[in-house]
């Protein structure tokens, strides 16, 4: 039987998710489970991560590499974010050590964005790692999601990254604004539907009129009444072709890039790229990525356990 | 003493004015509650309007003209949308009569724009009625507020319209979203903060970037410690910057125009103005404007009644 050498640990707001690992890397167990940040109580972190970690077998001097919203000012231990621009490797070299554990528990950094263009993550660059190591280290990766990243690289540094609120817009406006019943829809956004491509059009063409286009959902619903689920097409077509345009004018449209999503939102920003006219040259699974970075941290704290 | 001859009624979502005139249009008497739409019972509308007139001494026969949500299809009596382009005087001539009132009760309809820009407005016609009795007629008429509306006259005719979700997107975003600490202030914004100059320039300049612009917020006030009250003045900004940008494209920037607004929003949007090196012609009261769009109506409607 394989023994497991170390953990890896993607511990964010909302949902927890650890895999036991061989020397090699090799997946011998994972666990996933809601104890985020919001549903452990104060200084439960190792009693939780310690029962996960139990459950998966994993032995008590193993180490652990932990990444997310746990190393945040109301997380665990803080882990300072490191400034862009940035080597990916730092990221592993300047995580925090938990002090007082029973086991090496190292909790990666975020990255921060001084100056003009303020800006945070906190898990993405654990992704990115994962990128890097995967072979992407120069072009721009677009990371869609509440706050959908887009991140330049150049040969495994970060030299700039812009966040968009498009998905936290889109849930808000869907479920708690006057276009509910416009968008109310039981089935996700098809990418195929023609309503995401005119939204689309208009957001990434014609952005000054963003807002009154919102309106419009509400006022083409109760006029001409419009499908919900075209109107909910069209809301996201607008919301991410405003951000394709702002992350063109924030990082440029030249270089490669790359997809880095999971599920449904990766149809999505397919569609998106193809409307933008812009290629998708990698595409990468954001699940797969975290654990990809995570173990590339783990290769760098701690060689005596790793093989690669 | 003075014979009441008519009431005046603006019925919206989540209040009720209502005024008592004499024949001359004196306001002898005022209302002011909360019974809007949402806290009028199944068929109870007869019944919460009957008994603010009786408390404002209107006689039986004296004949109530109202607007606003009253007239829509979850209000009392449907008056239906007008298409634009209309004349304002088609407001009151197409209004509908209640049936089996004890009075002539009379309700404005909404205005509705059909088409590739669909839009529409219901109270802001009754408004737009007032101004034209106040002698603009040809111009271009700002009113922000929830759905800010910018409205094309020409001649007492509206030509076209366009809303904008400005007032709505402000609040969801500081109440409900990861910006709410960023910009959570006891205080309203001062259109002096140059804060809001700032994210107005952006708004109204770089409307691409808007998405991402909003996520600074945060960043800014994580990593910098920007002070809340000006960060809530540069989403302030933000947001009606954009407005600004839209409605340019929309209705043009020509001509004379009219900011119709009461309290604190009137100054932001007079300071939004001299950002945008536009000026305004005209200022009106949206209190009085309501009124004055009412009592046109009465004019038209109930000539017997009157003396202008």
């Amino acid at each position: 039987m394989t023994e497991i050498a170390y953990a890896l640990v993607d511990w964010g707001t909302s949902s927890f998710r650890a895999w036991a690992c061989a020397a090699d890397g090799h997946v011998l167990g994972e666990r996933r489970s809601g104890d985020g940040l919001l549903n452990v109580a104060d200084g439960g972190f190792a009693t939780v991560l310690e029962g996960h970690l139990e459950a998966l077998g994993v032995p008590a001097d193993a180490p652990a590499i932990l990444c997310g919203m746990v190393g945040s000012r109301t997380g665990w231990v803080e882990a300072p974010y490191l400034s862009v621009p940035t080597d990916l490797a730092e990221v592993a070299r300047r995580s925090q050590l938990v002090p007082h554990a029973r086991r090496p528990i190292h909790i990666l950094p975020g990255l921060s964005q001084r100056g003009a263009a303020p800006d945070v993550m906190r898990g993405e660059e654990t992704q990115l790692l994962g990128i890097v190591a995967e072979g992407f280290a120069t072009g721009t990766v677009c990371m869609p999601g509440t706050h959908s990243k887009w991140v330049k690289l150049h040969e495994g540094r970060v030299i700039a990254f812009s966040s968009f609120m498009t998905g936290e817009l889109f849930q808000l406006l869907r479920t708690s604004s006057i276009l509910k019943a416009a968008v109310e829809t039981e089935t996700g956004v098809d990418p195929k539907n023609p309503a995401f491509a005119d939204g689309f059009g208009i957001g990434f063409s014609d952005a000054r009129v963003v807002t009154n286009a919102l309106f419009q959902l509400r006022a083409g619903w109760l006029l001409d009444g419009l499908d919900a689920s075209d109107q909910a097409a069209r809301l996201s077509g607008l919301l991410i072709g405003l951000e394709f345009a702002g992350a063109g004018e924030r990082l440029g449209r030249d270089g490669r890039h790359a997809l880095l999503a999971s599920g449904p939102i990766a149809g999505l920003y397919q569609a998106a790229f193809d409307l933008s006219e812009l290629s998708v040259d990698r595409t990468f699974d954001a699940d797969g990525c975290v654990r990809h970075g995570l173990r590339a941290a783990a290769l760098l704290l701690h060689p005596e356990r790793t093989e690669s």
